[in-house]
């Protein structure tokens, strides 16, 4: 417990985004303790999770105020949390790097769980605790204020990385000195990291598609196109994109779609799932990937997906929202549900491999995202929810 | 299409069972086609499915009069349609059987849809077609009617089973003349081959459960108990039996259950959830298996079910009955919900191994059954619903 007092500046949410309660601070951060670490941020995506648990009413499930959002994400939870950055300074038990380390940061998890010891952290038994309900760790006080008594929250996603200085658990440390050398590739790395490794993850280590497989990708943000990339590397024969923005499908196509479907402009009287399937030989895709989290194109992915296929759900829905499945229906086509988060993917493992893939051109991701200025969140917010941009990464430095 | 007429008895369900619509009567068949057989019955299974069917209003899904029930399986639909016999007479195109060959009969598929060319023809596109909603195949007229006319329904599970001679489409035929040569055993192997493939095979097939793997099992059926016993084979390290009778609980311990729970019996405010969680280590099952189809357990089951554990759905709920999953939840639990038939055995393949373990001793079926005159078919029918009975077996000779 013995450092001295960290400045930075944060995007702090006092209240709902939509209150316009997101605003930039400067704060000062509390010691931190033996298996902490302090790092200067470089880069950090900007995710709908971040928008979901900073635009409900204080005391919602997941919401309170203050605090520091930020956890990058291309799609919410599903993803890897990341940001870049390097080491300011480390606990006296940290192992997992020294100061001046570039690293990403992910996800938070318990390590003593069955999931944790199995070596799946992204199932861990206490991620909503840890991540969004219990994150109420006080690391940030108000500039000015007293570090040894924190009234700001920090501990969002283990990490609340709105911020260009922050203190993160080593749990959520993948340190990258081995593979990455200069900072630009570490501010493309941010969201590199999130979508890419969920969506790819989901892919690879969930449905484990192949050759035989039919893929089809609802919502094409940052997760859905990088699931589109990983079906073509898995040589799947057929990739479908659906989305309801023309230049998406485009991009997808761009990255390894077969077939697209704009949902906006389906002819009259035809439905998603007529659509979906009229694609994929009248029985539907093997493998459905859903990243958008609306319970209703869940639905309809559940229907269109082929007899003993699987659909994946990769996007946040709504803490209240329910899929009703017609259990008979459901049990005699043999399909399964499955729950998916991070792609199944151990970030110390899965990093440096998909690092390779980008190195040989396979997860083109400069195609995905736009640079900001921190301090112009509110416009990087603007252009994710108008659709414009896939992946804005805000920069700290 | 050159056979001549041939009769027998069936217990033709003219209305609904609870209005006592069910009665054995004398019966034509109409000549089979090049691809049909004709089976005289040694011995049917009375399972749950028949009267879920004939049980309904006459237009509800999968219901209409008359015809002839019959399908055998511990659990509906979820298992293999057995029924044991000797072979009559075979179409100019059949080629599975010779007369006097002993047989079992399991469900019809499509034999051309994706499931049924990839193997798995407990998944074909057409079951529900085929076997409940489709199956208006008038095989069957009444005694003194004209057996080119048929009138009565025969086609149930494509060979309804409660009759002691019946046309069956060739692909619902397993020849066992190589493996049985008792007809004691052929009187045995009748429930053999439903509850017991549906059980072990989700078990094996499905789950693919190992010596990692808790497996709770819900309903000690037929189904249930061969569940069971296939853990015990598979070497799961614990394994608990779950209903609200007594008897089938120590039937369980006697055939590998580790622990059971009595959901009749749960102490004051303890939920059956909280109750199978604290047997299994506080994380509940890996592997859960719902062989009730009520709505309200296998939501349970979705709920004790430990991170990235499979819940396999067996049991046949009602028609109209929905199962609401919290979407959000269940995405970062990683669970697995999957629907199940026949444990996705090939019956070709499947029954020999079953035999063989019957013959080690390994699957003591003869612990579950009870043999009724098919006349007695009433007796059996009560003795069912109370419990009393795990499986009655008709014998029509």
């Amino acid at each position: 417990m013995a450092s001295k007092p960290h400045t930075g500046r944060a995007i702090v949410s006092s209240d709902m985004l939509s209150k316009g309660g997101w605003k930039m601070q400067d704060l000062t951060l509390r010691p931190i303790a033996d298996n902490e670490l302090i790092v200067d941020m470089v880069a950090t995506g900007i995710c709908h999770t971040d928008v979901i648990f900073g635009d409900q009413e204080d005391g919602q499930p997941g919401s309170f105020y203050p605090r520091v959002m930020g956890h990058e994400g291309a799609c919410p939870v599903s993803s890897y949390t990341w940001r870049s950055g390097y080491v300011r300074e480390v606990g006296s038990k940290v192992t997992v790097a020294k100061p001046g380390d570039p690293v990403l940061l992910s996800f938070a998890y318990c390590n003593g769980c069955h999931s944790c010891k199995d070596g799946h952290p992204a199932f861990c038994d206490k991620f909503n605790e840890i991540n969004f309900y219990g994150g109420k760790d006080y690391t940030l006080s108000s500039s000015g204020g007293d570090p040894s008594k924190p009234d700001i929250s920090g501990g969002f996603f283990g990490h609340s990385s709105f911020a260009s200085v922050s203190i993160v658990n080593e749990v959520s440390v993948v340190n990258v000195k081995d593979s990455i050398t200069k900072k630009e590739d570490l501010q493309l790395l941010a969201p590199f990291g999130c979508g890419i490794q969920t969506g790819s993850g989901t892919v690879a280590n969930i449905a484990k598609a192949s050759q035989q497989d039919i893929v089809a990708v609802t919502g094409l943000g940052g997760v859905g196109l990088s699931a589109i990339m990983a079906a073509k590397i898995s040589g799947c024969r057929m990739i479908i994109g659906i989305d309801r923005i023309a230049s998406r499908l485009e991009l997808a196509k761009t990255l390894g779609a077969t077939h697209t479907i704009n949902t906006a402009e389906l002819p009259e009287g035809k439905s998603v799932v007529d659509a979906v399937k009229e694609v994929a030989e009248g029985s539907g895709p093997s493998v459905s990937i859903d990243t958008t989290g609306l319970p209703a194109l869940i639905r309809a992915a559940v229907e269109w997906t082929r007899n003993r296929g699987k659909i994946c759900q990769v996007g946040t829905s709504p803490m209240d929202a329910k899929l009703d499945i017609p259990i008979f229906m459901f049990m005699i086509s043999g399909k399964q549900f499955i729950g998916t988060v991070e792609g199944d993917s151990v970030p110390s493992e899965y990093v440096p491999k998909m690092i390779q893939w980008w190195r040989d051109g396979q997860f083109p991701v400069e195609k995905l995202v736009k640079y900001y200025k921190a301090d112009d969140f509110e416009t990087a917010l603007h252009d994710m929810h108008s659709g414009e941009i896939v992946k804005p990464i805000l920069l700290w430095s």
